[in-house]
């Protein structure tokens, strides 16, 4: 019945440009309303031809984003090329770059982005404060780390983990033996921390920088499940420390895009930095509703080199809670209790199939009182992914 | 080198509907991001390949609205029809209804959007304050109403009419010479208003309704050309009884969608009804920024009877200008300038090539004092049209 979508971009009349971005996920999905409203032309290089982003644009070709062929026929037709994920391997970068396609982020910068041991080394350079690390190649060398820290440490894997996948907390060497087979394992003392916190900006390529206030991020085995925007009670110069590390990183690491920077709130005062991410982010996806401009519209700004829009909160606080994948597929029939329940509630989905603990969307809630915010989005998320039923 | 949309819609995992929008115009663009949010999606029976809302819907056959097997073989697709204008032909929405198809609004309802006379006697039967009005079909006849209420009148072609296209102001019978020879025509004493005002709402087959605060529009030769919401300095009483006018035309002619009720405000106290719109409108544009709810979504929820969304206002003026064609059909380079003086400004643009006057795009700017945010709209409205150059 259905019909897949275009595989080359409609360029509209008045000079507007093509943006590609590489993934077909919720990311590049979310980018498809800013970019209608701007004018400008959305491609995407999708996983498939159901994929999320390609369920909504005119203009999705199916490929492979490891196939240096597929990736360059796709860039040919775009004035700039953006990222949905960070997977893209080095030797296919190298070759966008080659043939002349405008990349946001560049290679030389998202590097930090998918090597975890690269990031940590160049954070160091900077003076980012970071808990302290080691990549090793071995269990002499995890035993000697451990024995300086303490166990149990963060094992990472250097490339290519998400979501709490490629993170393991390990006891002893004997957790990594499997890991090591592999590689380099990247290893981090466990810290204590009182929360986590994010910070949401974006870097145009001639250096211009607009940052989101510091947010609060929950994370649920791994995985994000609410962002409170702004993070309350934030005392004002951990905020001001924060959001200055994360617009040093961006200059210095040549971030151009929206770039989250994920933190450990130690103590109220002191902060490390736990992951970079180079693209619209989970922890900005309050800015849809919340924000004057929203972290996608600011993403397309930024990698078009515009001047970037104002990134002042419309109210007081919003709240974002993911909804996760339940165990019913059915999603549609839970609108009508979770709109006539509260009809402020912004609801996103993003066509995806459900499969348990799988980001399938999230809502966003806006308002002033952070606790109430928060029952909210988490009844109407808890709704239709299933877990409640009234 | 572009590549045709495809024609039929992919259903999206979870139980989602798909949303038919005959017409392919800028309303039916600016459906695609709330569709998208709501993982709904949508399919547009477009007017040309490369219509506004072709270029960014993934599925948009391309078809004659007059054509009935087109429009049923388009419907046949979708859970739920309805319209980006009021020209389907009462045949063809005759021939879908037979089909079963689920159109909102209904042809019944929409009958009073498509026929000036017909609406003018249905407002009369339930007692909404309208202009003085006589359908005629002799010069003989406009002598007579002519005489009775005083020339000048305005002369409105019954169907077919928008954008002030379709009306006149008649000095004289003989003005009308030209329109009589095509069939009836509507005659309405001009009103010495002191503004024009909209209101603007949503209902549901269910019979819920949501309406947004009472706008304020302003108009240059037909078209409008800035709207601010809510209306500076408007009567409560007057407030309050406008909008208990359009929920009353709403519920009484079975609108089902949007509904934008275009009124003069006689005097700060009085209204008369001036035109109907059953579909999202001009005048509700300012909604995409400036309210909980936009009226896109609205018109989603609306049509498919899920409840509707808060119709709060984000901040306490919006203020919308629309983009005219102007002199010159670059308008991408014009985004620097108006980007970088004015981070907060929100643009929308149609995809549209320019003619002279033609609607092309809007812009929004929110905040608190109306004047300053009309300036700031009208300036980044003025800049990307061409008529300013600093």
């Amino acid at each position: 019945m259905d019909q897949p979508a275009a595989t080359r971009p409609l360029r509209s009349p008045g000079g507007f440009p093509v943006v590609g971005i590489i993934g077909g996920g919720q990311l590049a999905r979310m980018c498809a309303g800013p970019a209608a409203e701007l004018g400008l032309t959305l491609a995407v290089l999708a996983e498939a031809h159901d994929a999320s982003a390609a369920q909504v644009v005119r203009c999705a070709p199916v490929g492979d984003h490891t196939d240096v062929e597929s990736v360059l026929e796709f860039a040919a037709d775009c004035d700039v090329v953006t990222f949905d994920h960070e997977h893209v391997p080095p030797d296919v970068l190298a070759a966008l770059v080659e043939a002349g396609a405008r990349l946001h982020p560049s290679p030389e910068a998202l590097v930090f982005a998918q090597d975890k041991v690269a990031m940590r080394v160049r954070l160091g350079e900077i003076g980012i404060p970071c808990p302290r690390w080691r990549a090793v190649k071995s269990a002499e060398e995890a035993e000697d780390f451990g024995a300086e820290v303490g166990w149990p440490l963060i094992a990472k894997a250097p490339r290519g983990g998400y979501d709490g996948k490629g993170v393991l907390v390990a006891d002893s060497p004997a957790d990594l033996a499997g890991w090591l087979a592999n590689g380099p394992v990247l290893l981090e003392e466990q810290v204590e921390f009182h929360r986590e916190l994010a910070v949401l900006l974006a870097r145009s390529p001639s250096g211009q920088a607009a940052t989101w206030p510091v947010v609060e991020t929950v994370q649920t085995e791994g995985i994000c499940t609410e962002v409170i925007a702004p993070a309350p009670g934030l005392d004002a110069g951990l905020a001001a420390r924060a959001t200055e590390a994360g617009l040093r990183i961006a200059g210095e690491l040549g971030v151009t895009g929206v770039l989250a920077v994920e933190l450990f709130d130690v103590d109220g005062e002191r902060f490390v930095v736990n992951e970079l991410a180079m693209r619209p982010h989970n922890s900005g996806h309050w800015s849809m509703d919340g924000a004057v401009t929203g972290q996608f519209e600011q993403h397309l700004r930024a990698v078009l080199d515009l001047p970037l829009g104002s990134p002042r909160t419309r109210e007081p606080v919003t709240v974002m809670a993911n909804i996760l994948g339940g165990e019913h597929e059915e999603l549609y029939s839970a609108y009508r209790h979770v709109m006539a329940r509260d009809p402020a509630v912004k609801v996103h989905l993003y066509g995806k199939g459900v499969r348990p603990g799988r980001k399938i969307g999230h809502v966003n809630v806006s308002g002033t009182d952070a606790a109430e915010l928060a029952e909210r989005a988490q009844h109407a998320a808890d709704y239709i992914r299933g877990v409640i039923t009234e």
